[in-house]
């Protein structure tokens, strides 16, 4: 094995364990008597290892890991015992033999598609499946100190990142070639390569860097700035736009440690902020640093968003707060973890309880049409008694 | 709009109306009345567009392009019609008006996951969907014209990336090192971002650089040679590996422009080549250059892999062709498009008969436990009397 495999950060045999027998629990409770883990990012939080295989987990039996390649690479990977596969086939014998095929099964019916669906159906000759994700996404809403380490390294690439970008932004670069120098600088030192965003149709990239007209652009995405791409089959992320004066460049840039992810947005300058920008500004900082204060276990996503709102409001750029007209969305942060679109979400839409252990990007966003955007993100964890940040980075414009 | 949008190379109105016309001749074939299109590669071949909607085609109606957002942006990149929506909701009223929802429907059911699926027969109270994926890679297996000048501004990168190489490959340098640096290189002259593979758990990066034990390590992936990556969470591409001399550095780039996807190899070494990596070199070399004379409009796929591996065998090569053991892959060469795993599979499994406009990637690779490996990949326009070659950069090892 190479000595470069991640080995001092695989996933602790008792945390499976554990996170396995939560999963077991809530399944019992729905009365699911065995599920099938299929996605990469659900069996990596279960089995620790995104070889490819699947993982059975029944409320009466030892989990099953089958896997059918690589298997060594798998075995020096997970604290679970691997069952070895040729094809997927051979799981439903073993499945049959354990009696574990009975009752209610449950899949990650929210990704997996159809046609895999119909397949595993018909290959196991079973048929009563429902949607396990609910309870995936439930476990995997609160993170353990171990998973809190890997954030937090992964909030270092973003330091990393925001400081190299003072000596790299300079006036007339292109917004691409700003994002390749900073792509490549995160890459030096860990990134693991790309971010993962849960469900169909859902790209991201690693970085996207936007500034005046660009940063205006609302895209397909549930996303207040996406950027305007270098293509129309892309359409997202940093485009050949050249930096100007006094015009925000807006630094979004997701970390990736261990398959964390972390995600943060800083203001960038080259002289002096337009009169424009310089009011939201202040509000965006103003809505970071309440939240940073207001926010802790226990606290109502939902009242976070309203005070962001609020104070929007009282400044009066509710209509650019998040976006305007039809590319406005309805929150103000999103759920971080293996996946960029976890729970909670910050929204008015519904109320989510922050519980000790959340990871959430929170970013309050501005964005004026024809003119550009400003807006800061930052990386919470939720503790009994406080919101603490995930990066060291200061929010603040970086004039530059 | 933003000038830098890449307005010149939208797909033009004819070439959306050619498709859609093929399509529908090919659903009435199958007594298919009508279909969604929900993903977004293929929303993008049929109208030109990747912005949230949902393109519904008829046989016996005209082509309805709904956009959620950005109905703007995608006004200026569809030929198509554009109807706005505010949510999917609103779609079934409109091909309620018209009695589109009729007979036998159609969906990717290969990539729409179960729930939107069940989310979508429940929207249109319609339940009679089969799967219409198999006609729709029927048709983007041969390439237009306008997708071939596509195909060759994407191999440009690749010339541009491999040229770049030569400086920036030295020993002692990390692979992942290199990966940055060169991938940035790529993204600076146009690369669109990242690449696209169809199926659940598809995923990959733009650079694959591997070096001795990282190029030996199967991956989760079919794919010949995947890396050990940086973490195990990722578990592909570029690793902490440093280059060492006489073993070569093998370099997968995959270039993508405008959506379009090329995928080539090529072999470097700091120093003398280590005996074990000359012959599989020259084996390498001389199956591409056989391909490039045989291969034509009509040749049986099937045929060009039993050649190549016939070379193999005859080097006594053939346990290290295509991987090792349970890495094993089937195929030397995979169709290549808008996105990296299209038709035609060049392998000895299903006969496939080279038509002219395919494109495909052509792979000869030995791996070599505990050793390294070393392949050539080029892509391959099939011609009526040719294979021609879509970059220029020729395939010899490259000696620093």
């Amino acid at each position: 094995m190479l000595t470069n495999l991640s080995e001092g950060s695989f996933t602790p045999r008792e945390e499976l364990a554990n996170r396995i027998n939560q999963l077991r629990k809530n399944m019992e409770k729905q009365g699911v008597s065995f599920c099938l883990i299929l996605q990469n990012v659900d069996l990596f939080y279960f089995a620790g290892t995104v070889q490819k295989g699947v993982l059975a987990i029944s409320v009466d039996h030892d989990p099953l890991l089958f896997i059918e390649r690589n298997v060594d690479r798998a075995a020096v990977e997970t604290g679970l015992e691997i069952t070895p596969i040729k094809r997927d086939k051979d799981v439903k014998d073993i499945l049959v033999a354990r009696g574990i095929l009975k009752g209610k099964g449950g899949m990650e019916l929210d990704v997996v598609p159809v046609s895999v669906f119909e397949r595993w159906k018909s290959l196991l000759s079973f048929e009563n499946f429902i949607d396990v994700w609910p309870l995936i996404r439930d476990l995997r809403i609160v993170k353990s100190p171990f998973e809190i380490i890997q954030v937090k390294k992964s909030g270092a690439l973003c330091d990393h990142v925001f400081d190299k970008a003072k000596d790299v932004v300079r006036l007339g670069m292109r917004e691409v070639d700003i994002a390749a120098i900073l792509e490549a600088e995160g890459r030096m030192v860990g990134h693991q390569g790309f971010l993962r965003m849960r469900g169909l149709n859902q790209e991201m990239m690693n970085l996207y860097i936007t500034h005046g007209l660009s940063g205006t652009i609302p895209s397909s995405g549930d996303v207040p700035i996406a950027g305007a791409g270098v293509t129309h089959a892309i359409a997202q992320g940093p485009s050949l736009n050249k930096i100007e004066k006094g015009v925000p460049v807006v630094i979004d840039y997701g970390g990736g440690y261990n398959g964390y992810i972390t995600d943060e947005t800083r203001p960038f300058v080259v002289g002096e902020l337009k009169e424009r920008f310089r009011k939201p500004y202040e509000v965006a900082k103003e809505i970071v640093e309440d939240a940073t204060v207001f926010g802790k276990d226990g606290v109502n996503g939902s009242e976070l968003f309203n005070r962001a709102e609020e104070k929007a409001k009282k400044a009066g750029l509710e209509g650019y707060f998040m976006g305007f007209g039809p590319g406005k969305v309805s929150f103000v942060g999103h759920g971080l973890g293996l996946e960029i679109n976890e729970l909670p979400v910050i929204t008015p839409r519904h109320h989510i309880f922050l519980q000790e252990g959340m990871v959430f990007a929170f970013e309050p966003k501005f964005i004026f049409p024809g003119e550009g955007a400003i807006g800061i993100e930052v990386d919470y964890i939720v503790r009994k008694d406080k919101l603490e940040r995930v990066t060291l980075t200061p929010i603040d414009l970086v004039i530059l």
